[in-house]
């Protein structure tokens, strides 16, 4: 087994010791008492991150199939649905309603920018849709867009929303019911510092009653038959037991400090990581602002390739960061800083950035990184 | 927390300490190096106690959702499938093959018989159905049926096989490629003694030809997107990559003592159990034969509340056993002897049913059952 990695990925995160020993714990029976209590806590614990009054369901899946449940529960075939995306994620569910038979009506923009508001109001008043997707945070592009006003155009003209908030759950702001999402979608695997396996999806009354003239077929992701066993304390098929335990320990580690904390330290974070990255000289492709909390992209010199940078990262320092997409690949990486990830992680990472661009013979001044870092976290830190 | 319980119930089991240790180790990034090592192991490890020469398919989800993953890739709306039920998961897959608008023919025999190769050929003629729903062990009783013939039947009508060996792989002889089974579908939690979280479907190349032309709709599902992620040392949606790393501990210790040596501890432990339900003077439920390996079903003497019994076994001993369904909800409990069980563990079992028997004021002679299952194992075990 090679050296074990420090994640500094938009997800899979790794998770703090405390998070392990919880997994580790003897396997809980899926019907029995015990396992109804930790999934009673379980449940009041992701009302709280989620910030809703409302039901949450908790799915054995990757955050791709609790976005799966939301389509097959709310859409049927033929159905239009309007479908926002900036990026690899909005595509992914672009492809997914395409493979239910849903009339895709894309407003896609390119990859690296925001949707706007407007053009969703426009868009859905010329579609007719009664249905949106947004993705909060677009993991491929490090774009976390403006939802709030987002939903309220999808509030004024009637349309359900489903919010794709994979990797920005826990990590920036995302007010489920005072912001009037329908149905906000994430894994256990990001900002929430669970192992992969687990995934929910927090559902309206609107939504539940949307779900009851659906159509499609559905049976392991029917939410009607996972809110009757949910009422009982568990769930309609065998969960993974133990991860809904490591998820009771993690959740209370995030809410002890409390989410305010937690989005103030991302925000943080993200300003060191991109005043790091400019101090070596390197071009953001990430956006330049305290939006962009879940991860840093940048790109590496003209001629140094970034594939090798990650390699070397990972074999020598055992950092594990992301790497890019398509035309960017041999160009961009990325940095991911969610979950359970403090300062001297990012000051870290940049460090061995400096040191293997300058090894891959690239023109860096070494020890900037990690100052400037330290510098911009202060000071948000102490804003 | 309650005291840990024993878990001697057909799945979740108990998982052996070391398997929890390696689910607790750093998470892996289900797109590096190091992970894919790690599914290479696990694809090879698998393919070994599925004895198959194929694919096996790693899906996360419960083996339900590989079941319904099997139905979506190999049927299409309308399409005849014969769903072969003898307990309460053959009429689940019905249900489930009828919520996707198969056209569902149901081979149901009552709850607890066995089902017939010759009812099954003359039921595929009758129908002329080309796919083929079997349970190997019906969970909900015992009956683990003799599944070889019954796969010969579909092969001599051409019709394709999906088995539900959730319950039975690993514990009692299951050859896929040798019986020509086209799809076996299994999860982590049962004598594959792992966490839940995870589950496998390995598909023939006849399987493969025909889920090209399926029309169900499909991505979470989708055996070819599967297959694609799986080339390249992966799959296409996180995993629960802590639950395949802990996967990989406990397939080799199954395949270390070797697969046969599991089936005959499963039959001893079977006979064992069978020995000390009868020493007590109970009667029954399960078969009374070498095949009943997985769980031992016994009815409590009349008037012996049977939830009661079980609360006395979780609350005074940590022995946790499974109940039973409907009418027989008060009578019916159920012991599992699969994965991570020891005589050591039925015989304790054993005398604490004896002892909260008299308590709840039955004639129970005390110490009966545990020499009477010692012996029995020992009978076996020699042999």
């Amino acid at each position: 087994m090679a050296r074990p990695q420090k994640l500094l990925t938009p997800g899979p995160t790794s998770v703090p010791p405390e998070v392990l020993r919880a997994l580790s714990e003897p396997v809980l029976h899926h019907r029995s008492p015990d396992f109804a209590a930790v999934f009673e806590v379980a449940q009041e614990r992701l009302r709280e991150v989620f910030r809703t009054e409302n039901e949450v369901l908790l799915l054995t899946s990757s955050g791709t199939g609790a976005f799966e449940s939301a389509v097959v529960n709310l859409l049927s075939p033929g159905e239009r649905v309007l479908a926002v995306s900036q990026g690899e994620f909005g595509e992914r569910w672009q492809a997914l309603a395409g493979a239910f038979g849903c009339d895709v009506v894309p407003l896609a923009y390119a990859w690296g920018e925001s949707p706007r508001a407007d053009d969703l109001r426009e868009a859905l008043e010329e579609s007719g849709a009664e249905t949106v997707f947004l993705v909060h945070s677009e993991t491929s592009t490090g774009v976390v867009c403006e939802l709030e006003p987002l939903l309220a155009s999808c509030r004024d003209a009637g349309a359900v929303s489903i919010v794709d908030a994979v990797s920005s759950l826990g990590a920036v702001p995302l007010e489920t019911d005072a912001w009037g999402a329908d149905v906000v979608v994430t894994g256990s695997q990001k900002a929430l510092m669970t192992p992969p396996g687990l995934a929910f999806a927090a559902v309206s009354e609107r939504a539940w009653e949307r779900s009851g003239k659906s159509t499609l077929p559905r049976f392991y992701w029917d939410w009607a038959r996972q809110r009757r066993a949910q009422a009982k304390g568990s769930t309609p098929f065998t969960p993974a037991t133990s991860n809904v335990v490591a998820l009771v320990e993690a959740l209370g580690l995030v809410l002890a400090d409390g989410l305010d904390a937690a989005f103030a330290r991302h925000r943080a974070l993200g300003r060191a990581c991109r005043a790091g990255v400019k101090a070596i000289g390197l071009q953001l492709y990430s956006p330049d602002d305290d939006s962009a909390a879940v991860l840093t992209g940048a790109l590496t010199p003209q001629g140094i390739d970034a594939v090798e940078l990650r390699l070397a990262l990972r074999d020598r320092h055992g950092i594990t960061i992301a790497g890019g997409h398509g035309d960017l690949v041999q160009r961009l990486f990325r940095i991911g800083h969610i979950g359970h990830v403090g300062i001297e992680d990012i000051a870290e990472a940049l460090t061995a950035i400096e040191e293997e661009l300058r090894a891959a013979g690239a023109e860096v001044e070494p020890g900037r990184a990690a100052p400037a870092a330290l510098e911009a976290f202060g000071s948000v830190a102490a804003a």
